[in-house]
């Protein structure tokens, strides 16, 4: 089977480069955070507000993947932090060398927690490790109570989920209680946040748990699937 | 460049066995869509109301795509059609000889029109053909008015997007006109129907046009491309 060993070979060269990475920012104390999601589940309006509250407070850089336009960085520097622009131009994920290569363009002395905003995509961006500290799945309360069964991987790899557009819940119809029960049943260590980024609810806890996790008051073994 | 000459291999041999499939249903005068979308953007929603409003007049058959779990496949087989569950298993998208394989499943004899509802995914199911005679993609009303833009190729291998979720418009930041143009400028042949699977508003237009595709009272040139 050629295709797949050549495919496991590609994700071997990956995590070669991903552990390069780690090194890296780990040496600068930078924490990293490689944040998923499908399209359109506010990604990147909870990078707006997020990087909005921490101004002054943490050095916030973001690497920003998408298949196509700077729509997004423009948003992202507009909002006041240190962003670096990453198209795929039709690749489905982001990979270690593309980190590898943006983080070149990334003043490191000046941050102190990093985002990665990776593709919108529920499946491939899982199988990818970018040299992160942790993953963040975010979900919105408008695209179903059924995605952990559905898309279990990304569930398993990933240590925080946010649930986001909460102020539509009156709108749909939307099993909260269910999504956290089936996110929780593929992975007991899940931390969750609840949120909108519409109205703000929320984002307050969210914000204390990302200064914590800068500062290093969070240990990474919590991260890996062991108790903390 | 392996990499790419082998992806390239695949995606020939993906060819040649789409365009079995379409011989194979031609000639017994079904008609086929492919439908896409990102996660829960209301495709299987989409055809549980379709087939409730088509039954008795349509035979319909559904192929349902999954990475995992035959959820989607119970709610379309509840609403009264022939259906088959592909479950990838991690795969990101549907490829031609999963459906070769589910084909041997459907009563053929029973159905004039067949839905294959590929992965919930806007990147990979734009590059894979599946045999089908068009291809519709779903974009919501919650995902964000940038999508069109973002995600290029999917809008321009389609020949039909389905604007959904329209009761949500109230309680959301999303630039209809803004959305249209966009999926217009990259792909002017685009027919649109906006709708809400909510209220049914839209639906009859849907279903109409849906019945004129499967009595192929529309001429499939329109959807090469060309002008019909």
């Amino acid at each position: 089977m050629p295709k797949v060993t050549i495919a496991q070979n590609i994700l071997a060269v990956n995590d070669t480069v991903a552990e390069e990475i780690q090194q890296l920012l780990a040496g600068r104390g930078i924490r990293t955070i490689n944040i998923m999601s499908s399209p359109g589940a506010g990604k990147t309006t909870l990078l707006e507000r997020t990087i909005e509250r921490l101004r002054g407070q943490l050095g916030i850089g973001v690497i920003e993947g998408d298949v196509e336009t700077t729509a997004d960085a423009e948003r992202i520097e507009a909002a006041g932090a240190e962003t670096v622009q990453i198209n795929t131009r039709g690749a489905c994920h982001l990979e270690a060398h593309m980190i590898r290569a943006a983080l070149s363009e990334i003043d490191l002395a000046r941050i102190s927690l990093l985002f990665i905003e990776n593709i919108g995509n529920l499946v491939c961006p899982a199988a990818w490790n970018l040299g992160e500290d942790t993953r963040v799945v975010v979900v919105s309360t408008t695209e179903g109570d059924d995605k952990p069964a559905k898309y279990p991987q990304m569930f398993a790899v990933s240590q925080v989920m946010v649930v986001n557009k909460l102020d539509l819940l009156p709108y749909v119809d939307y099993n909260l209680e269910k999504v956290k029960r089936q996110a929780l049943a593929i992975n007991p260590h899940l931390r969750i946040f609840e949120l909108s980024c519409r109205t703000g609810e929320g984002l307050d806890r969210w914000c204390e748990w990302l200064v914590e996790f800068a500062d290093g008051m969070i240990p990474l073994r919590s991260f890996s699937g062991e108790e903390a």
